[in-house]
């Protein structure tokens, strides 16, 4: 029998049975009024979640990666520089998108493990005296490794170097579940999608535009037709849509986003950071650590467990799967093995945290990891039953 | 937001996604032919989990409380005897149905938390000489004490006392989770519901009935219309039912039994009997100990726990919807307090199991029984990983 | 492929998109105070459509059948007398029960196609001196006949008569379609289905119970336990419920009645009357009439078509299903093959209707009926153009 | 209330139910082998559903838009030359997309309701000495007119004219509903997109490659990185996706040609033709015409109706949602106002295009269009009970 564990992949996460709901719809025809009706609260759902005052949203039948694209090419030319840096599997991959575009990226090389490197950031835009740099692309929460960057510390370096250089944010496994503030940060574009902190199917690129980015984009000329934000804008003031929009998506983002408003914004956050604290708790009552080198970069939307020596984390990940039915996430890139991933982001409660825990535990004893069952769980109990709010048992 | 843990009262059950999608079906007109298609594989599927050799399944429209109605009012009539052992709050309420419907009921009392009394009900018999006692009633599981009888010994002892008793079983909390023998127990009625190993929404009475018990119904008095027998064997007969009946619990029925089918009947017994000790180990590692009076007496189904002196079983279950979102059943009638129940059946994994496991420890360290957290846990970590097969991910 | 063509049987009806999703839900703990939060909503909107200004509101996981056995053994005894005419199968049906249950039923024989008759149920009820006669049942809406009967007449013969019995009706095919009121007609009783005008599933018995009613089960010695209302309201004060409930459909009846009250109930039933006259000119235009005796009795939820000589309406309803996948009605007992039946109650269009009309047209044609392709449909067609309200598309 | 009619615009088109489950799944991890057991039916389904006999699918979170883009995109290089016909406008769209990947497009201008003009097709290919043209782009059914093109024909003349260039086909509203030939065609890319003949919400472009066309991306130099079709095989190699899959609409493509399959290829384009032809009776019956400029360019998923001389199709379009809540779809660019359009394509049956021309005729009398009502649904019934094959109710 197909058993329904949580999954612990950091995206996509666990659906709420609501959100599924509200996906599942029939046919509505996307040139009528209806679709509009249905359009807005979305769009002005995304533009709270992100803390915009100003600018668009943007919504496209895409991904995260169809998201970075979006970005890039509706505001930049071929040629244009870039500056990022690369610490994580998903850092290097919108580099490499930039550099298939034919942009010319500044890269700072950081080692995995860390943060975007706020000195090294400000250095470089201060040496870009020629202003050749256009946009400067942030991982703001490095899916691969566990780590947050610090977004407004990097708003803070640009506006020390006084660099007009637009601000690029990926917030693929950061928005919805930690804090976002697109209007006090200055950010110029935020990456999202739907399979993240809101908690639904994977098929929506979720994008918050500045009027700046906007504006880019009168004189960008890189090549775009699907991901064109004009046709986009242009459709959208009149109810409409450039082509055939995912109209059950677009509804499930706008019951998500009442799901996320009912429980607060700011409750979501403080959920996220409680399970994530308790997930790190039990790694330390392992003996282990996360793989992001100081608290103050720990996810809490993912947490990359480093493995202890001669350990495999890919074969965790294997085991639990065949095993226990349950999904982890491996490590990728030049941590594979190294590391194996606990995603805690979404529709997820203590008592799921808490069966995850338990199952890896289970794997690391039977791949004789040296751990005490039930150690990393009474760990992240303890933290729990100190921290939790009462929640109301679901009637849904 | 409304949060999806898994519930563990014992019944309703955890319902799979498929058999959801199973059950919410458009309307089908139930006089056409594609009714009798549909109708057939539940029936049948039915026959197959009680092991039925002869005689005939009924689907009514009802729950287990309409499944005890319609095994008696089918069969007997005002003033008949009936033989019944009260062990748990659902004994108790069959036989409380049966003198509500005028039968005299011979109770045999018996301390909760024991089973059917094999000897007493020989013995009960066997002083019938007049064969008055037209039925024997059986709780084969309590579900109040987690407590499972042994429904092949009393079999063996109407047949020793030579008594022509027709035996009732209320399946309700067994049927589909545990081993269960129509044919090979000589049962007459069968009655289970929907809504726990089944793995099906409340809503249906589920019946086996011999052919004896059919036989029956052409003397009995009771009355009865929407339990009719005899009017569901005749609509049945032509492809039909007499009246409006539950289609899509019909279809999930058939669903569902395909879901137990193709983890294998045994395969189901040997997973909700692997969950069911793992749960009692952890018992066990709490220093508690089930109600059930002695290990043979263990329900594979749920399992009541018995609190230490001085704590509330209902408190916790309290604590547990209030705090953590998490349903277990408390103590009912002479045990309300005492116990608080476990619920392990239907649709479950080992690591829902241990969700719930640590989430019952935190409530007792939260109310200050005397437990350490992740002992229980513990103690199920190292059965389940020693004993689990490997299951495959759910790609449903 | 399974095509999803609507159903115009008279039950159970198209299902909302809505409702279905609001029936389907994961298992919710039915002893936790969520169970009472979806309960109450359920009760006080099935006041609301039944037009109650006291008494109570009971729901059982049943039928409409099952309804009928829970009224009159709640408050009958054996041996009691009740007044009921005979006009219709489901009349007779609610009279077998009686009698199966040992009741006195004084039936009154009346022309099927004719509605109650309420001169004669006066005299009879006059005649009854003794008051003998404990309750008189009305069928509201005989679905067999399509055929509606006046019970504020009913009330006024009892009135008339000064007779004390209790009304009980059979609304199982007219509430939440068809004007109905509880208080203004004195009902002490009355009987719905989920699947009828409620666009509900099948499964859930709704009943109406005057004080007068409840008053009467204390002397009632009729047995039950299933249906016992004194169980009922004893748990429901709790905010529980006797055994384990229906819980999706009592979700899905409360969003059910939300949607009809969206809608506006004084809209709902003129939208059921606009639907039916226009299926009635279409009858008139195919050269056919209803078979109800006269305008005042038509149904507005059901029409019988009485066929032409020599025509066979089963055989209509027949070849609509298998070449056409449409689903109709076919005549029951005396009418069998003389009408077949078209349903047009629940989620309903003007559009949905039409088809249903094409497609009869096509069958008549195909069957060497004597019709003009498309003469229903544009008599219908041309009522429905002026009298349709706008409605908005669904965007659901 | 939101009522649910069939909607009739060419695409999205109405879901069937059990499509809609496939579709609405819990999250799976696309990482784990589970994903691939999912994956490679859907892409082993188009590939017999497109008749391809060498080459790769591709499918992509995106649409037919995005199909386009993605087509041009890995084959092309800036400055390339492709050929195209615009006679609506989709192929007028898809025009304007190379135009803005930088493109050279030879633009053959074909009035508005012919097809793709295969002597001027030959012509240019024959005139391109030098064989700068890459490739001939064709709409097979050209949306916006209801005008099916030749496609073998297209095939026909580029090998008369002994030209090596590619054939791109946008198959969007044909694929899955009209015979489609990738092997016998000698297609080098078909686009489709999940929203049509597939039955699907909107959200997955769907293509079939031939090798050709992948060889082509070796040296295509237009950027792309959401669309690239190497990162796509090369992960599809490995039983992976290059980023977060569309799963829900992978399950829900495997299941929908499941359905398509089970009613056989053949027959469900012999539906889509029985249904239009019955949709062109009703046309000529009201006086009308398609605009397809002959009948062999006649679509069987669309028909475009010319309105009478001063009549406004797109009133009728507006009046047809609000006064009946059913979609048809208006003209579009210079056929605006000059026709409305029924789409005819995915789960329809005859009972619903009926009430769709239904609704026509209504809304034609409404604005006092020279219409008789039923008139055009009686020339459908005439076809359809002539044509239909028996179908089997609905038992889903």
């Amino acid at each position: 029998m197909s058993m329904q564990n949580p999954v612990f992949i950091p995206g996509p996460t666990n659906i709420p049975d609501s959100v599924r709901k509200a996906c599942d719809m029939g046919t509505l025809d996307h040139r009528s009024p209806a679709f509009a009706r249905l359009f807005k609260p979305a769009v002005e759902g995304v533009r709270r979640v992100l803390k915009m005052d100003e600018g668009e949203v943007i919504l496209i039948p895409s991904t995260g990666t169809g998201g970075w694209e979006a970005a890039v090419t509706n505001t930049l030319s071929p040629g244009d520089t870039v500056l990022a840096a690369r610490f994580g599997m998903f850092s290097h991959r919108w580099i490499d998108l930039c550099q298939r575009h034919k942009l010319d990226v500044e890269i700072i090389e950081t080692p995995w493990g860390e943060g975007a490197p706020l000195a090294a950031i400000e250095k470089a835009l201060r040496a870009d005296k020629g202003h050749h740099i256009k946009a400067v692309l942030a991982t703001h929460n490095e899916t691969a490794t566990g780590v947050k960057s610090d977004i407004a510390g990097i708003r803070a370096a640009m506006d020390a170097a006084g660099h007009p250089a637009m601000l690029f944010v990926d917030g693929v496994s950061s928005i919805a579940s930690m804090p976002f503030d697109f209007a006090g940060w200055g950010v110029d574009i935020a990456v999202a999608g739907s399979q993240k902190g809101f908690m639904l199917p994977a098929g929506l690129a979720i994008l918050g535009v500045s009027p700046k980015a906007i504006a880019a984009m009168e004189t960008a000329r890189l090549p775009r037709t699907f991901f064109d934000f004009k046709d986009m804008l242009a459709s959208y003031a009149k109810g409409g849509y450039p082509y055939t929009p995912a109209v059950g998506l677009i509804a499930g983002l706008a019951h998500a986003i009442d799901l996320l408003e009912s429980e607060g914004l700011d409750n979501v956050y403080a959920r996220h950071h409680r399970l994530a604290e308790g997930v790190r708790r039990a790694v330390f009552a392992w003996g282990m650590a996360p793989f992001a080198a100081s608290p103050d970069l720990y996810s809490d939307t993912v947490t990359a467990v480093k493995v202890p020596p001669g350990c495999d984390g890919t074969a965790l990940v294997q085991l639990a799967a065949s095993k226990y039915g349950m999904a982890f996430g491996v490590g990728l890139g030049e941590v594979a093995g190294k590391v194996f991933r606990i995603g805690h982001l979404g529709m997820l409660t203590e008592a799921m945290v808490l069966s995850g825990l338990a199952v890896a535990e289970m794997c690391m004893a039977d791949l004789g990891w040296p751990v005490t069952l039930g150690s990393g769980v009474a760990a992240a109990q303890e933290y729990y039953r100190g921290t939790i709010e009462a929640v109301a048992l679901a009637a849904e």
